[in-house]
């Protein structure tokens, strides 16, 4: 089950960025790795998008769990799950740790907001834990750890609750201190210079790992360079998804039906091959046998 | 809860055609409801596609409800729950029509073939229960309604598999004869042809749904003239958000940002409304202000 | 839905002592049904302890929902849901809220311990929400509740924390100015009498809710006529049940086989009927008869 | 995750009889290792029991598979599901192999009934499927099996099904030529002659099975004698459980109080015990002081 997690380690070990991309659901899971991104980021906020319920701790662990469980039995490439504030303190992250593990994620991320949280981009301030606090949830997550390589990444939210560039710093530095394999320093500036500033100071060998949702024009290439290991795109997937589904429901009821559209959507047999379909067949044909072998 | 059935019935009692669209999700479902469609699909094959396993009895009950259930706490129009081949016999049946009501769901579609299923737009033949024996499911569903105003569509798979017009229409006025409310009619056919043969030669009151998903051509408006009171486009959300998926992901991969692709994405801002975040807003002042409150 | 609402109003408003006794899924809530207690108390420490994972916000609203649920499903007997702290701040509690009246559950209670909580029977200190936060949630949680009848008991901890009876009565005055349809004041004494000088200085009509577990001696027409209106037998039945099993495994091993104790045992035919399976027979031969007649 | 299925192949492997007990939840298994029974048996009549539904296909998969995961995550000791008749045909007990596989499951048992089953131990006739088919199902199970010690046994009901010795046997060797990794072989009679006359006729040296609920004066060792090498106690704990609470319950409501059953329930602390609340407690204290330091 450990496997996902093997693999990165090996990403982050090996020269090169590391992307992973967003989804809520073993199919967006499996859409990633075809893409040939290097992992799949099991996002708090599709998942609490795709339950139509606020990104703001109303799902908790159960349904994280369930997504990324799913997530692991659909692709080979590492899933790294987004666990908001850990579920609690020390006691519960730690038995969070333990399910994600023999679920077979490769990793979890929890960040040092109060919970309960609010999503970072909402308008409003963000109340952060004490730093001491959430170091001590990082210690308590790596000591619950069964297996050797899963990865444990704090995430930042100084920049995003207006701490500034300083407080930042402390607080990757005590994360990591603390034994976080990766820190997240999360920004939601318009441009990359927000987290530049905060990355080019970064003097420890623990990856940093980067969400450039804000900044946007920012590369991968261009995030490397200043020093980031980890680039995650979170939520582009569902959001490309939904502006599509809304121009074809709006064309449905316009035209009355799919013609006008039908060459912008996949073929039933893509999806087919999605899910699996494929390998089937042959099973059909035995099942078919079976039940014709079915005592009179 | 019987809310969304009293609007289904109240739909299919006026005049003109209902349009429903597939989802396997609340999100879905919200997006449905507010594109202007008149209810939700909640779509097995969608279901089956979103946890990467194939269309093929895999999933089951459990996983149908859940979804189906988000569906209603999170819209007010109709859910109608494509619940494949009624997961086991009448007993079992039974109980799920009692689950599926007491979710909040409209109304339930059950299909004729044998247990276990395959997709009907799936390559290979497919296997019918007995006329009577799917009717007597029929009734055992009906039996076990608590509510009035809870619907069973009864789903004819005779043009699907292979077995010709005179054998669909015998088992459409069967699974009417037991109590179905509305009898689904589906066909592959790429033109509408073949179902037209048999809808115009319906002489019943029951009304008839169609599914045209290979007979994209033909509008609400062709299908109602022939004879369909209820339309669902039940897979082209799915079809054109993978689509959307792909291209983006290719094109991060592809150029290294969403910069390309930004203009495309749904705004955060936009998932925050369908999720409902805003409502959140001022309760999360006074959140803020109950954590102020905590004593030394 | 709101059936199990509508009894419980009944309960609190007719002469007499309530009976609650708790349980932690369907069967045992059948049980507590059939035996003839006014109504069950879904507990979220026999929850965690049927889980295996200890009583300290490990599980969480999905656990505690699901098991709500199908205890509604399975019973006519109000189902009142220990729902611990309420799953974060008001936000979360006012979903919360709707979510368990949306699966049938007559009522929840909430208490005032930080989230994460711990037992209140465990060794250790407990630390209190501030009243007005508390308090607050209370509204929010009436605010959100969509049906007239549903019932939210707030529980005071402050005996459990040493906090003494004066701020248990405040807590308990504040909590019902702020809607609470009745009040839990828990205690862990072992006698009644810390319980009944708080009780016998209240002067609202709020009704009081006891739980004796440590001062099991008192009765519930003494808890009566000191001024609880409701009682609830909160972990006996598991208590009782694992007693018995520890008996019957021992002596499994000790043996080679059960007839020791066999006579101890409910015969099979008395689980068929708790589950119901009697129902089904007149069903199965019909079932029978279906695949009897699936055609050749 | 494969630990369970490489002690159960040990215990298999080594001379005596293995026990195993039956279970519904985390909480019976855990009970089942501390009283040292071998492994568990997560028992599809008790699961079903548990929901308050009949123990026929009501539930499926994801209920079984939801409580044999939270058995592996809270046992050392192997856990064997009942899964039925295997959710389907070969295709889809081949995904539910790689499912219970992943969920740490040490082996899985399917018996030869149609879909939907009816409890073995229900009135009325049974109907099971023809050798070569279940033969296939068995295949495709052992065909899915990813890790090398999981354990399939396939149950044999010919003689629940009144079909006689010879058709038991005929179909024991099919299931062992299949690939079965033992076989369970199923008898309701209230002696063990009925099992004994079969078992000695078996010259494999596939392992067999049984159940001693009806021929309950059978021992362990007696079994062991005539051939027998596993012996699942299934259903014998929910028994005892069920006989205590409804006297404890009684005795609630005609004294009054828990009183004079008071001896007979386990303390709190034992329960705590058995959920693992003891280790909490330093990890408590952190947590405390993790709060203490919350800045202000």
């Amino acid at each position: 089950m450990a496997e996902g997690a093997a693999i990165l380690r090996e990403l982050l070990a090996r020269p090169g960025v590391v992307r992973l991309v967003g989804a809520h659901d073993a199919l967006g899971a499996v859409m990633a790795e075809h893409a040939g991104f290097d992992g799949v980021w099991s996002s708090s906020l599709e998942i609490s998008a795709s339950h139509a319920v606020p990104d703001a701790s109303i799902l908790g662990k159960s349904e994280h769990l369930a997504v990324a469980r799913a997530m692991c039995q659909a692709v080979q490439a590492p899933v790294v799950a987004d666990c908001d504030t850990g579920y609690g303190d020390g006691v519960q992250f730690a038995h969070a740790v333990r399910e994600f593990e023999a679920a077979g994620v490769a990793g979890v991320c929890i960040e040092d907001k109060q919970f309960p949280k609010l999503n970072s981009f909402a308008p409003g301030g963000q109340e952060l834990m004490a730093v001491d606090g959430f170091a001590e949830k990082v210690r308590a997550g790596k000591r619950a750890q069964r297996t050797r390589d899963f990865v444990l990444i704090a995430r930042v939210e100084a920049l995003i609750a207006g701490c500034g560039p300083d407080e930042a710093l402390r607080r990757a530095h005590a994360y990591a201190d603390a034994g976080a394999d990766a820190v997240l320093m999360h920004s939601k500036s318009p441009t990359v210079d927000e987290l530049a500033s905060v990355v080019r100071a970064w003097d420890s060998p623990v990856p940093l790992v980067a969400v450039p949702t804000t900044y946007f024009h920012a590369t991968a290439d261009e995030l490397a360079a200043v020093g980031i290991k980890v680039v995650i795109y979170a939520n582009q997937g569902l959001r490309s998804a939904l502006a599509a589904m809304e121009r074809t429901y709006a064309e449905i009821l316009r035209t009355g039906s799919t013609a006008s559209v039908e060459h912008e959507l996949w073929p039933i047999a893509s999806i087919f091959a999605m899910q699996g379909m494929d390998e089937l067949e042959p099973a059909a044909e035995r099942a078919s046998a079976e039940r014709a072998s079915i005592e009179a």
